[in-house]
């Protein structure tokens, strides 16, 4: 279809075509001929001091081009966290940083302490194996709050390398005149993206050139930036280029020190190098995330009004930091209220150190932590007062009224301005939409009839489109076709379909003749990245500005090729067209293709239609939303089947219904993993548990349940020039609380569930425990009858 | 060295390090992964139309991806010309266009007919012998005179593509009534620029996107529109790829129909396909040059004094025009006065098809052929009116008291205006510096003692600079590296070393910080490329534009950063500096890190110091110069040794004179290859004889002479910035006229070289010709005794 209107329809995803056919360029596929394959070898032990390193048995293995180990690697420092707002905050936060190769000591199992270098990939892991390494075990430090107390010190300056306090309000008052307050311990375990590619690169030098081109990096732009700066190069000898990912959410957009590991061999050697990580080094070695205590307490009056909300939060990173940090302790601090009138509020996170992987961000960092914590919360406290759940939400989120809702929060170096939409009235309507007092009188009933069904709920807030600027190239070919090149990642969130959608709508063509291009930092020489549901905002208009850039172009152009004065003329259907008689037009390629070089030259212009723009959000915009799980419980296996699942989202406006639809379903099961199955557990020394699918339970397509989404574009974000709201995260955001709260349901008895993931074994127990208090209370009951 | 002062200066050639070293990314080095080979299967026939080709034993052999037939690639049509001029002059030119692989007919011995692409070169090649073409021959059309009016012919619209007049001057007048006319016909043998590396390619689709990447390719941006032209695809969709090149002179910098073929298949098979060509296909397929037939003849008053000048051309092209051509006859037609004052004018060039080689650009193309065939009528002419020769050149070049000289002529689409200098005191200098005389004398001693030496000297005019625009980008890392990308092409000329002087002098700065890339077109999006000795002043020109638009944006930029005006800033010593008290100052890289991005958006701005420049030559500039030769000649064996060997050039102004020394040396011994050694020749039936370097003779560095270069910079033109003439082409230009009159002169007796080269075989002939005029006037003086 040519002409407007492809944004808010649902055009087919560019991406697919490219993707089913089998012509994605991911990591695995690409090779350079003439290619060394690294193999890390990783710390085996969570803590302890390194004795000796033996490389001399792997040296002398066939096909070995060379051993690296952190002596090596010295003069590389850590991987610089490059968050200059943290820097300002926290000087010694660099300190914390990853190095490339571990040379005194190490902190968590999976840690590389020496890289192997051969000519094919089984001869790099044979002689990875023939590496020595001696290790003086320490005694390992795994729990955050024990941590922040501990005499083991992991790092020089201590284990805890930042502590963040955002408040407002009297909150020492409030809990000292509020008539019911109630607190509670909650826990969130460790877990990850687990894409379904799992990490590699290839770094070739460029030949006689002391340059490198790096393959296999999410997001070209920043990730290009650290790697200059860790390698020591100037940024305009790193070329990356693009290949398509299987997954990110947040976890695989770092520098890691694989890739730097690669880098400097690649360009010792002056031959490229490959990495391909194995499962079980990913389970060990990828960023995970989420794991937190929170220690909330909440004042209330009587009618269950929220009156003040203090977290204690610790928040485990890991052994080091990693480059999203400590951006997610901050995240944390800020968001505890969420989309609540909340007046007094006081939050605290500390940044704790541990002898397990680093942390960095995973869809939704920081938001599916605090919501299960203060949703939780909200759930003990209507509990406890007698309060319908969903009365006690609907009595304390934000509304039309309360806006601009301002309290006095810093979020990611910006002040919370929520100033837009109305969480009651899309709360009302979602649970209408749901037909959630149906799920519950449901649930009765089959509780009646003893099954354990219960049903549970949380209201979720979001941040999204964080950060800086991004960038776009819009060039129009002589042949007519358009490519659009961006800054931001196509990770599979597609935004290639999105791009095109937006550009196709200012030019007035159809989406499939524009092509979408992503992380050639030779072809787009700025950017940033995808990650925090920025993409659709930031990439969008950048993409948006070049294209109307492209149309100025060929006005101002056209009108030298018409012989007529730029008013003269207008834009419209793909073409400049003169506003008088007798009416005469060129097309977007016709102009690309008449302004050539020597008749651009001749004018002082560039030849062509290609045109850059830049993006350039003032604020983070934020979605809310509801999610409510109606789910039945065995109690004689702790399995579990949701019955219903249903999750909305305030969108602004939706550039695609279907791919916004897509999100918030991936999110959703994603999030359905995070409530119920996936965690990384660790035993007592610090050795991980859970190192394959075996141990690391995900769920399945065939397993999953179907998913009810609920959108609205009540509020259009007045920050944005399409009033669009990130989509990316909404839909895990409140799955832990909304699990929490059904499985609650289900057993009744006063049971509890304080951390998420409810593992089978879990729900087993908690299904005993509400079992043995059923008997309990009938016991008492006919003992003393009425 | 930093600060300015490195124009002019022997800066050491910043190309060596990495080629000595082994770090030179020739094709032959550059392989992908999973990389098909292509071989070709060429025509064994001079002309013939094809009757059948079998390709299916081919198909069936081991590895064997894909064989393409010229019905396979009909819908790709022959490889344009991309001369729009002229296209305006001759509609028809595109017709002779070379054809990607023969479908009906083959013109010449070599022609692509056929391509095989296998999963190593080893079975393309057994493959490429299974393939079974059946011919029924035509008789074969060889001598461009006789093509001109046989009645077989090549091309549907005749043997003669194209015929150039360029005249001034009343010349029939002038002949009618000069006291004295000499004519002569001259001939130039087949030859080229045969460098060390032969052609290849490598064709790389980009996985997901119809896109393909090139490398090996000699003009990236040029070749890259051919490419797009031919393939249909847009221009965006080709990334050209830099690749360093072991010899170009002119020859390899086509679009040839193999790289077509590769990228064809590449694209279909979305496989990489590589193709290597081997020195027998180099013989008979890369672009052959110079061969004409002059029939000259020039008027004349009793004192030598040229009065008007006529010329009849044949310049045989071969089977197909490749890119260059029709250029060369067109400058041909142009250049026959060379830098004589000529009142009248006529040259008719002839552009024949014959079922030889195409032709195409060869090291001073036109320039070789028509030198040798004015000088050698001077010679006659000299001889005849019993004038000294030196005499008659110094009594006919342009003086300065001629300027501007402008007779009316075309040159390339612009009227030849020779405004600088002074020919008659630069060739003065010169035969002083050379001490000629003394030659002559010494030659003439050396006779008179039986041995067979002798002097010869011919005057030069080249053009250089020719064509449209160059491009280029100078990019100042904060790291303080220095890049610079131009849109030329570094084929061995030195441009990188010429480039890093010319910005260190801008930005005062050492040359050895400064990196020069070329040939990618994503890191510079426009550009032509290397020939016609234009990227010094082209290529030189852009990249002084952007380094001053570093310093322009510098002065901007660090105005806003010192928070002062413009005007209050001045750049010294690579540093903005504050002209008032207190004195502050910034350095470039310190500018381009503190310029970052979120800087400069703000100030609606582009982050860094990366500026690209652009220059665009109004004309073309004419060096000029002499060269004289003294040999020896062995009359026993044809044998020759160069006893001495000058050549001269006014350079306007130098930029690095050791290169420019190293270019004049090396022409210089390429002419001595053309005047004396190289020739590919055929047999009657059109088939090469001369397929390897036992059969075409170059010379080899030992064997060569040594040669004296004498530069002048009396005349800087006023065309560009630098005052610069090309220096590329001048070596070779009278070489061939320069060598004839040293034989006619050695051997005397009236014998005249008539064509070059003059083979050691055409040297004993010649000799026995002398010696038997010699026996015969010997015996008319014993017979007639005075």
């Amino acid at each position: 279809m040519r002409g407007r209107g492809h944004v808010g329809s649902s055009t087919p995803r560019r991406e697919d075509q490219r993707l089913v056919r089998g012509q994605g360029a991911f990591i695995g596929n690409v090779d350079a001929s003439n290619q060394l394959w690294m193999r890390v070898v990783r710390s085996t032990v969570a803590h302890a001091t390194i004795e000796s390193v033996d490389v001399r048995d792997a040296e002398r293995m066939p096909g070995v081009a060379l051993v690296l180990t952190g002596e090596d690697l010295l003069p590389f420092g850590k991987i610089p966290l490059r968050s200059v707002g943290y820097q300002r905050m926290f000087p010694d936060i660099e300190d914390y940083g990853h190095p490339v190769l571990a040379a005194n000591n190490v902190l968590y199992v999976g840690q590389p302490v020496v890289a192997v270098f051969a000519d094919d990939p089984y001869r790099a892991e044979d002689a990875a194996e023939k590496v020595l390494v001696e290790y003086a075990e320490c005694p390992p430090v795994l729990d955050p709050v024990e941590a922040a107390e501990s005499a083991v010190l992991l790092h020089p300056l201590g284990n805890v390398p930042a502590t963040f306090v955002k408040e407002y309000g009297d909150v020492e008052r409030v809990f000292e005149e509020a008539p019911h307050i109630f607190r509670s311990e909650f826990r969130i375990g460790r877990q990850s993206g687990v894409p379904m590619e799992m990490r590699g690169c290839l770094v070739q030098p460029v030949r006689g050139h002391d340059e490198l081109e790096f393959w296999g990096v999410v997001h070209a732009h920043n990730s290009r930036r650290v790697l200059a700066a860790v390698l020591q190069m100037p940024l305009s000898s790193i070329h990356m280029r693009p290949t398509d990912f299987g997954g990110n959410f947040g976890v695989r957009g770092g520098v890691f020190p694989e890739y730097v590991a690669a880098a400097v061999a690649a360009r010792r050697l002056r031959r490229p190098v490959k990495w391909l990580e194995d499962r079980l080094e990913h389970m060990v070695s990828i960023s995970h995330a989420r794991e937190q205590v929170h220690r909330i307490e909440g004042a209330f009056d009587a009618e269950g009004r929220l009156l003040g909300l203090r977290d204690e939060i610790w928040h485990n990173h890991g052994a080091y930091m990693r480059q999203s940090e400590p951006l997610i302790s901050d995240i944390t601090a800020g968001m505890v209220a969420g989309p609540y009138r909340v007046p007094a509020y006081s939050a605290t996170v500390h940044a704790v150190m541990t002898n397990k992987t680093p942390l960095s961000a995973y869809r939704a960092p920081g938001r599916f932590e605090v919501t299960f914590a203060r949703e939780r919360l909200l759930d003990v406290a209507a509990q406890e007062l007698g309060v319908d759940p969903i009365d006690m939400r609907v009595l304390n989120v934000l509304t039309k009224t309360d806006l601009p809702w301002e309290p006095g929060l810093d979020i990611v170096f910006e002040g919370f301005r929520f100033d837009s939409g109305d969480v009651r009235n899309h709360v009302e309507k979602a649970l209408a939409a749901a037909d959630f007092e149906a799920w519950r009188t449901e649930a009765a009933e089959l509780r009646a009839a003893g099954r354990l069904v219960g049903t549970g709920m949380g209201v979720l807030m979001d941040k999204a489109g964080l950060g800086l600027y991004e960038t776009s190239v819009v060039d129009v070919d002589p042949s007519g076709r358009v490519r659009v090149l961006t800054g931001a990642s196509s990770v599979g969130q597609g935004i290639e379909t999105v791009l095109s959608q937006i550009v196709a709508d200012e030019l007035c063509n159809n989406p499939e003749e524009i092509d979408v291009l992503h992380g050639d930092t030779d072809q787009i020489h700025d950017g940033v990245g995808s990650w925090s549901s920025r993409s659709t905002v930031l990439a969008g208009g950048a993409a948006r500005d070049a294209a109307q850039g492209v149309i100025k172009k060929a006005l101002r152009v056209g009108a030298s090729l018409l012989n007529v004065r730029v008013e003269e003329l207008r834009f419209d259907a793909g073409r400049v067209i003169t506003v008088a008689e007798p009416v005469r037009s060129l097309g977007l390629p016709e102009i690309a293709r008449l302004w050539d070089a020597p008749t651009a030259r001749r004018a002082g212009d560039e030849p062509g239609l290609s045109v850059s723009g830049v993006y350039r959000d003032e604020h983070m915009n934020y979605p809310y939303g509801i999610t409510c799980v109606q789910l039945e419980i065995d109690a004689t296996t702790g399995g579990h089947e949701i019955r219903h699942l249903f999750t909305s989202a305030e969108a602004g406006r939706v550039i695609n219904p279907m791919t916004t639809r897509g999100q918030i379903i991936g999110a959703a099961i994603q999030g359905v993993g995070g409530a119920l199955f996936e965690e990384f557990q660790y035993d007592a020394a610090g050795q991980p548990l859970t190192t394959s699918f075996m141990d690391y339970l995900l769920p399945d397509a065939p397993g999953s349940p179907e998913v009810d989404v609920f959108v609205t574009e009540d509020a259009p974000t007045p920050d944005n020039p399409f009033g669009a709201k990130g989509m990316g995260e909404v839909g895990l955001i409140a799955m832990g609380a909304a699990v929490a709260g059904a499985i609650d349901d289900a057993l009744g008895n006063g049971v509890r569930v304080t951390q998420v993931p409810v593992h089978p074994e879990d729900i087993y127990d908690l299904a005993a425990t509400a079992r043995g208090r059923g008997l309990t209370d009938r016991r008492s009951q006919e003992r003393d009858p009425m």
